[in-house]
């Protein structure tokens, strides 16, 4: 708590060193030097995501950032999200350096859909017993998750928890906070009916589905394969590096899209695929004809759905290809291309906005 | 999350209720139903927490929340903090509605000591199979805590994750985002020598050392005392129900003592106790000369001291009856008194700062 670098990080443990005697804390099953140690190991990576808004100096309970300057009518947004089961994957294949970034990616992304800027995230991390190995790993994720997203680490708890993890277990939880203009804001009321739907590529899973993806690809019943075995849609990867293929995180492509002036909403495809999350962008009056046909997905999802996962399980547990949906007036199409290719990823065409009939919002052709 | 009430309530769970052929998302021990039933009475709940600066109208993956006006120089203020193994004493007495008022006490009781105040909460909740009941009473207390602090409660997380968690377990996370006024800030800059140190009660032991508690009052080498049993220094109340008090939230004390003008830095006594805690205050030049003799602490410190535990460790593990320092310039001492009391908290007068010898900041009359 004393590092500069990370004013306001806590941890459960107390960072006591004199002897004592009697019933002390690390009889009770906590390690304070483990915990020293694990605090000593992330300030070094929080120094990574340093931003110039943060006031380290100010105090040590909690992290400070100025507001940036220039916003006339500042909304904040936030969101809080976990990695779920793909956590279970990491800690099998004992690889815990990406599941960081999924935990930032799952949450800027949900984010920047309303048209902010992330400003900083704050982590929670809780195991069972501390091994600073394994926590600088982790937090090395979560660090590299936030320079992705030019957001501050701005602060975070490392919990040990004896009796409520299994050994080895771990869990985690992120909260992303953004600033936007309120008359920039994206979102539902800004959709026209014409308007066209650009779908930005996904790198895997991404964090979703993953109960299901290891039920299908893992158990015995279904694809009964190992983390070893080859992807057998891409011998060229393990099924457990294709699992573990971090969330594309799309703060740089939607600021690169918001920039051209054209975008009116976007849609992160997270829990609910396809069928769940477009209509989180539309307006009760208007519905998406989609069409998946130029999207090239990641293997994964082929493998998947090649053991028995039926197409409408596939779309609504699943990105199936599609990380982020951009809700674009048509004037805007080809520039806006332009832009977000620049930055990295080339969108696809899905299809338009058009006038709901009935009750469902989206409409995929077959 | 079509709930107006609750915007950004995310779920792991996807929401579809369509039936479907071949291997789905509820072979793979997802509950969709019943991840549905909490999240509706999650937003019952968080309809109680709802702030004006709340815009849930415009998008669905994130809670926004307008900066209130009035600010020059905003400075935002935030937090992270989970309960501890205080939630292995709720689970093991089946009571869950009072531990979401720790989980947020914790986090905003870190953020007012630096002069904020609190704008909004985000709460994750995750477990290995979504009880509706349970999540219903956990998030009753975590809306209990925002109403309690002028929090809203503006987005969270439900993660159902089979194979992460026991049985019966969960795990609760928090963030509280607040805000000051740049220069109003309060901190170790603003203390002088000479300053007077008061505190204000603890509740019980809060959510800081449960694990040596749980091990000193439960255990049969030591304690071995049931939940149910009588506690010693008290036989009105049960261990279990003394276990379980809900920490103090400070948010309206800190309010009161700091509209008096004369309050320099405070000090919320969490992990590392009134050992650790008090330097966070202090600058590197300055100390505290304290004297707890007229605390009045709450019988389950005594209890847990007439185990074993000794003083140097009861002092670093727990809050010792003193929840929150405050640091105060001499002249506003009996103002600040005043204040505070009315709000319902009568501070104890503990000591004042002195000019720092040696290596400690803080030394307790013995």
């Amino acid at each position: 708590m004393a590092d500069p670098a990370d004013p306001s990080r806590g941890s459960s443990l107390p960072k006591g060193t004199k002897p004592s005697t009697g019933l002390a804390y690390s009889d009770a099953g906590v390690d304070i030097d483990a915990g020293n140690e694990a605090v000593k190991r992330i300030a070094r990576l929080v120094s990574r995501t340093k931003r110039p808004e943060q006031l380290g100096d100010l105090g040590g309970f909690a992290g400070m950032f100025a507001l940036p300057s220039g916003k006339k009518n500042p909304v904040l947004v936030s969101c809080a999200d976990g990695v779920g089961t793909k956590l279970l994957v990491a800690i099998a294949m004992d690889r815990h350096d990406t599941v960081g970034i999924d935990l930032v990616a799952m949450n800027v992304n949900d984010l920047v859909v309303t048209g902010a800027d992330p400003m900083f995230v704050l982590d929670y991390v809780a195991c069972a017993k501390v091994d600073p190995a394994t926590i600088e790993s982790i937090v090395s994720g979560i660090a590299e998750g936030c320079v992705q997203s030019s957001a501050a680490l701005l602060g975070g708890e490392t919990a040990e928890l004896p009796g409520m993890y299994a050994p080895g277990h771990y869990d985690l939880a992120a909260f992303a906070v953004g600033v936007v203009e309120r008359d920039e804001t994206l979102g539902p009321a800004r959709v026209r009916e014409g308007d066209v739907v650009l779908g930005l590529g996904s790198s895997g899973l991404h964090s979703n589905g993953y109960s299901l993806a290891r039920k299908a690809l893992l158990s015995e019943a279904f694809g009964g394969l190992a983390f070893t075995d080859p992807l057998p849609t891409d011998p060229t990867v393990s099924v457990g590096d294709a699992l573990l293929v971090p969330t594309t995180i799309y703060v740089p492509h939607l600021a690169a899209a918001r920039s051209v002036g054209a975008l009116h909403a976007a849609a992160h495809i997270t829990g609910g695929g396809l069928i769940e999350n477009p209509p989180r962008a539309l307006p009760d009056t208007l519905a998406m004809e989609l069409d998946l046909g130029d999207v090239s997905a990641p293997p994964i999802l082929q493998a998947i759905s090649d053991i028995g996962v039926t197409r409408d399980e596939m779309l609504r547990t699943f990105n199936c290809g599609v990380g982020m949906l951009l809700v674009v007036d048509p004037d805007g199409v080809a520039d806006m291309e332009a832009a977000v290719a620049a930055v990295g990823l080339t969108p696809t065409k899905l299809g338009t906005v058009v006038a709901r009939r009935g009750d469902a919002q989206v409409h995929l052709a077959p």
